[in-house]
């Protein structure tokens, strides 16, 4: 009997976005592992709760989210420790990951430490920058622009040296960056056609133009720069 | 009675990647409209075709993927009509969009017609990009990683500039551009880690080194170059 290990993605937070896929991997699983923050946040698993019938298949994960880089690391090996065994005592085990599996989350971790060790498969999801997009109605790429996915706390040298030649441009994590980077996209003329998305799908979603917001951002928003170009093909 | 335009994203081609919400839309929808090119092709009916019960109810729209923009601009103006006259009728129509409508489709240019016209939803799905680097195992984006998506008819410069300063990239649609990308990532040196994957998760999927790859590449391809930072956080 041999067990595996599936990095499925559940989404940006709407339950409904779950794949089919996602679904009956989750249904099939043994054990249902995802990640906990110290706060005891659990969104991936909020999302797929319904789908995990016995809360005794449950294996919440505890993830620092901040803190020196050596204790993090250290605890991503825990984790990939902790699910290694159970794949190896033949256990499939679905670790739910927020959005996709592959797009700025805790799975590349995961996978640089169990690849090659154990079977890894891996179920993509919506990811919030799509959903982010689809719920302000604001096409990310189209014809020949560049997408630009540019993290937040980037210097503003590179930030501005990239949307220079951006077509479209997704913002992630802006939180303690918000007010540098309205400021940036001010000074570039790019701020009148941005819009912002927090906790894109879920029930506390917020959007509105970038122009309008005053304050931090929250972590998970996404400040969405339409492509200059129009939608030329 | 007020009908609606639904823009819903069917995923990258297993039929197991829709949502649940696709499901569930098309399966209320009066009318799926999904677009069908002059051979005939029609993968975002292929794939949702199960959650299609009645053959009545299905509206393939000819979609001119080459010619003069003008004659392309055209055809998407009669599209928007045809669809809008069956929304003013009171009718929900979904209108199927391979993998995600905001990425990179032709969802854009119906939205571009229609908004403020009809009322209009947009279904975020799976992209091929994120299910691309799931079937090669490869993250897309991690940390403080800027991530690229690249067409690959850009000139050589610009994707040249654009590489020096992308942590991880995607490019997009190399068709006979091929040969080009694989000297530009041979003379950056990204060429040996870079991962091609052709038709993500559909049957025809193929995988394979871009060192492999001899030829041009089908033009629905997706050639990932890693980070260079890792999975640093």
């Amino acid at each position: 009997m041999t067990g595996r290990l599936d990095l499925i993605g559940v989404g940006p937070g709407d339950p409904e976005l779950l794949t089919l896929k996602a679904v009956r991997r989750i249904a099939a699983a043994d054990l249902v592992a995802y990640p906990r923050t110290e706060s005891g946040a659990a969104l991936a698993f909020e999302i797929a709760r319904p789908h995990i019938a016995e809360p005794d298949r449950a294996l919440p994960l505890d993830i620092p989210m901040r803190g020196a880089r050596a204790a993090v690391m250290a605890a991503y090996d825990g984790i990939a420790d902790t699910l290694a065994t159970h794949v190896g005592a033949g256990r499939n085990v679905a670790y739910l990951c927020e959005g996709d599996p592959m797009l700025y989350g805790s799975a590349a971790h995961l996978l640089d430490r169990l690849a090659g060790r154990v079977p890894v498969q891996i179920v993509p999801g919506v990811t919030s920058l799509t959903a982010a997009a689809a719920a302000a109605s604001l096409p990310l790429g189209t014809g020949a622009d560049i997408l630009k996915i540019l993290p937040a706390s980037l210097p503003d040298a590179a930030l501005e040296a990239e949307l220079a030649t951006a077509g479209a441009a997704a913002f992630i994590k802006p939180g303690r960056h918000t007010a540098r980077l309205r400021e940036l996209l001010a000074r570039t003329g790019r701020a009148e056609a941005a819009i912002v998305v927090s906790y894109a799908t879920q029930d506390r979603q917020v959007i509105a133009p970038l122009t309008e917001i005053t304050g931090d951002l929250p972590y998970f928003s996404i400040v969405l720069v339409p492509g200059g170009s129009g939608i030329e093909e």
